[in-house]
């Protein structure tokens, strides 16, 4: 496999999954991983997500923004990895491009509710299986 | 929600999932996600895989046993995240342990391939969710 043929299937992949899991490191530099909704997969290089500035995420980040973001599909044996960075971002543009109907149930003040936060990732490598086959890559 | 019932949830979640996400550290303190079958959770402390003793995995697990293991249901909106550390096992008992009906596609010597190698994760912590209930608790 190509790493264009990977990226072309990766980004699919990304685009029809319902969640993303996060890597990070806690404290203790042990990783932990949580699944996020996965609301805009805008390329293998850039991903948004939302969550609540008060998360335990939130404050791992800010103390080691190394993250992973994983994409499976266990019934075609798909898998794409991707590691960088992720930044915490709280400006008004990020907050409306993210900001979905329904999100008041989580944010109550709204869009500009101080425990709503985007999440910025940027991929410096990634890896992309499709059953025994799979392409590692850089990306920039 | 009480830590009983976090783990009476958790580890029914743990039976009836398909995949086990994995989380390392790579050479870089990256964290990295994989995807593994769910083949023995033998309880929220222990639990058991398979895999390549060639792949990038075990690589990473000898260097560095702090891992992570998470089961997600994205339909109920339950997650588990268990956190500790990990051995990487090629004694006799626990590779026949493992080995299941079909493993010689991967493993073309057998129980005995040099390239099979059994996981054995213990964890330290954990953390169950179902929707915005969730409950982190130690575990010994």
């Amino acid at each position: 496999m190509e790493k264009q043929e990977a990226f072309s299937k990766g980004f699919n992949l990304m685009k029809r999954t319902k969640i993303a899991l996060v890597g990070s490191n806690d404290d203790q530099s042990f990783p932990n991983i949580k699944a996020f909704l996965n609301l805009e997969p805008e390329s293998l290089q850039r991903i948004w997500f939302s969550t609540n500035t008060s998360s335990k995420r939130v404050g791992q980040f800010r103390k080691n923004p190394k993250t992973c973001v994983y994409y499976v599909d266990e019934n075609t044996f798909e898998g794409l990895l991707l590691v960088g960075e992720i930044e915490v971002l709280q400006d008004s543009a990020s907050r409306q491009k993210l900001w979905r109907e329904g999100f008041e149930c989580y944010y109550p003040q709204g869009v500009d509710d101080p425990d709503y936060s985007v999440l910025r990732f940027t991929a410096e490598w990634g890896n992309y299986y499709h059953g025994l086959s799979n392409v590692t890559f850089q990306i920039d």
